[in-house]
């Protein structure tokens, strides 16, 4: 398939399950030799699509709601994680996915800074709370990445509104449904948190 | 909490990974000294209650369907279980949700039967992609389960009907909304089969 095993991670910064991802890849893809490219997208867009109330599935359904809230405390305590709700459920993501658009269009940045950024929103989120809506909360989180507050700028700019508008285009194309979602090289796709041992060891056969 | 450390396992019939579950549960719970209390309910009444179409989420939600397929493809390898698509997917599972529930309601019928009656229906049509509604398909699963076909006249019966609705209602009223679904005896509830060994784990915690 390809020389070098890869994963594509489609991430939406509202997603719990997200979150349990973005704080474990780095070190297990690692240790699979697989590298990750983070490619942020906007799920509402997918479940606009659907014609579904344009809130989460986790507050429409309130029975699958209080699960994934139980589910999210069960799993943070394995994998030993901080979890603090966010207030209101989901956070708008607009501005974080804009800001990681930038750093990913960025030719300049460090190959890692889109990882650095995006696990700060989410421990900022996730891990205590913060409104990942906010510019303050951003701005914060691009220091804890070592970035640079221009990045904020550039997020508001219409070449990265219209990156991310066809990324998240190209994630529908993809058959992207929910996230995190793992697509390999060699294009076997893998929805959830569960799957990320087994996206990462698909991507290390391929290459095998 | 209990003497004995014990789960309900609440189980749709036409349910992909309600299949897995169910193939895999009973020396998984073997090992970890936990009762299994078998309970088939009827999902389709839940989805109705979300306003939704008729039909499987995995199939109005072609792409999450596509997955789940693909998914099940490759969770089938590694659990080692034969997969056939059952045509037309979901299959009506009114008839053997009866069935089960008259076993489940004999009070002569062996501690296993309604166990390995359930697994017959699963491998009948998942394993092999036999029609479940089909009076004949269900006589050779009771057959298979060494059990009598005078079940098949039972589940007919208004009382084991009005005992599969109270079932439903009960795992709506607990708070179910997918399928497999694990309570354990101190009502804790773990949704899928990726939480079953989770759910058995945390049933043989609240005894210790």
């Amino acid at each position: 398939m390809s020389a070098q095993p890869r994963i594509d991670f489609w991430l939406e910064f509202a997603s719990t399950y997200t979150y349990l991802s973005a704080m474990r890849i780095t070190p297990l893809a690692k240790e699979a030799g697989v590298t990750v490219r983070w490619r942020p997208f906007l799920l509402g867009v997918v479940f606009k699509g659907l014609d579904w109330p344009a809130d989460s599935p986790f507050n429409w359904q309130p029975d699958k709601g209080r699960h994934m809230w139980r589910d999210m405390e069960r799993m943070c305590r394995v994998y030993d994680l901080p979890l603090v709700r966010p207030n209101p459920f989901p956070q708008p993501t607009i501005l974080p996915a804009r800001v990681a658009t930038a750093i990913a269009m960025d030719p300049e940045a460090d190959a890692d800074a889109l990882a650095q950024f995006t696990q700060a929103v989410f421990s900022a989120e996730f891990g205590r709370g913060l409104p990942i809506g906010e510019v303050e909360t951003i701005a914060g989180c691009l220091r804890e990445a070592g970035l640079a507050e221009r990045y904020l700028g550039d997020a508001a700019s219409q070449p990265i509104k219209d990156q991310l508008r066809r990324e998240t285009e190209t994630a529908l194309g993809l058959g992207v449904f929910g996230a995190p979602t793992f697509i390999t090289a060699g294009g076997e796709l893998f929805w959830g948190n569960d799957r990320l041992e087994q996206a990462l060891d698909w991507a290390k056969q391929e290459v095998a």
